[in-house]
């Protein structure tokens, strides 16, 4: 890991905890509209609509559309599927609850970990989510990025090679300068076979109580550790 | 001016002296392989060929390509001029005096007036600057972007209509919600255009003290200032 420069992290379930800052977000809105829901498995059943739509971009079927539109069109779906008429909505509370993505808190140990890393390396979400998105929930919540990179800015979606190797050559850095850190294995497995260093940060409860993916390393990532404190402790940093 | 909520910063002349920047990381260079011209001179036979280059893009005489590329081939270009034979030098030392650009200093109301700033708005730069050149120059000077934004985010140069309006888009936010920062009339003018707020910093020596060009308004700009921390005062913040 000493020729890396840069370390680039998915945010949505490594740096935040989307689960409860959605259904936080959202409970006021089932209420109201008497969504036949609880909050968490509403924000499951909008979050099992993300892949699936940014699935149409990435295989060619619609242009690159950011992720504030996939995530109002995914409400409007999940919405219409419980039965709500979404038209029978003000567009503006449809608008709002969509951004319940850029208000979310991220887990208690990136900021201190991030502001260790911040000194050593680079430090940028490698997100799916929109630049403005990226932006609002750092000023929210203080997340120190020396830069928003991403979906957005490369114009394609992870886990496509280009997310990955496009973001390094912006960097002007070779794959193997920079490290992608996240909870998914999939996303490391993605960046590794595009010459990216790897590390795993171990979210556990990402995706609730129950949660049966992502508890282990499926391959040999370059760092595990099971908070970004730890990950700094890894680097060095 | 109430509506803003994202100023956006020419960097070249605006943030930054690149003229005395330049010279400086060029004199070692120049006494070296023999280039007959001065450091400043030097400094602004690259800095002429700026426009020009950007201008085969815009044209679309060729694809965007990102200012790193474009410095290289004018350094090239300057140097064969003046019967430098350029493929005696090690490109590396070409590439080191290229990265010159990312090595810049801001002025001296630059930190302070934008400490202020962006407690009250979005700061970014739109510059034409690309965006490692732009990170490198931030880290080096502890210049506290929120993100880097600008050409080759939006893979368009300005004075060209796309680098404003896509760069508004990106941030959610309406042209007049948007205002540019600049030392040159002509970006003023361009982003006026689209309809972005616009605000005039003077800086009387970007050009060194013969300046001629961009020594007042040109137009009735929304702010007229003769520092960031008056840009601060003129916005209440």
């Amino acid at each position: 890991m000493d020729d890396v420069r840069a370390l680039l992290f998915d945010v949505f379930g490594t740096v935040v905890d989307w689960r409860n800052g959605v259904s936080r977000q959202a409970s006021g809105f089932l209420k109201k509209h008497c969504v036949p829901m609880a909050p968490a498995d509403f924000a499951d059943a909008w979050r099992r609509r993300y892949q699936p739509a940014m699935e149409a971009v990435r295989s060619g079927q619609r242009p690159f559309a950011r992720l504030d539109i996939l995530h109002r069109e995914n409400l409007e779906a999940v919405l219409t599927e419980v039965g709500v008429d979404v038209t029978a909505i003000d567009p503006n509370e449809l608008a709002a609850l969509t951004l319940a993505w850029h208000r979310l808190d991220p887990w208690p140990d990136v900021l201190p970990g991030l502001a260790r890393l911040k000194k050593r390396f680079i430090i940028a979400p490698l997100s799916n989510g929109n630049i403005i998105l990226m932006l609002d929930m750092a000023m929210r919540a203080g997340i120190p990025w020396h830069t928003i990179l991403g979906a957005e800015v490369v114009q394609a979606y992870k886990p496509m090679p280009e997310a990955y190797l496009r973001t390094a050559d912006l960097l002007a850095l070779q794959p193997g300068q920079v490290c992608m850190v996240a909870a998914h294995n999939n996303d490391l497995a993605a960046a590794r076979a595009c010459g990216l260093r790897t590390a795993f940060v171990l979210r556990p409860t990402e995706h609730g109580p129950a949660q049966s993916i992502d508890l282990r390393p499926d391959q040999d990532w370059d760092v595990v550790a099971d908070s970004f404190e730890a990950l700094a402790d890894a680097l060095g940093a």
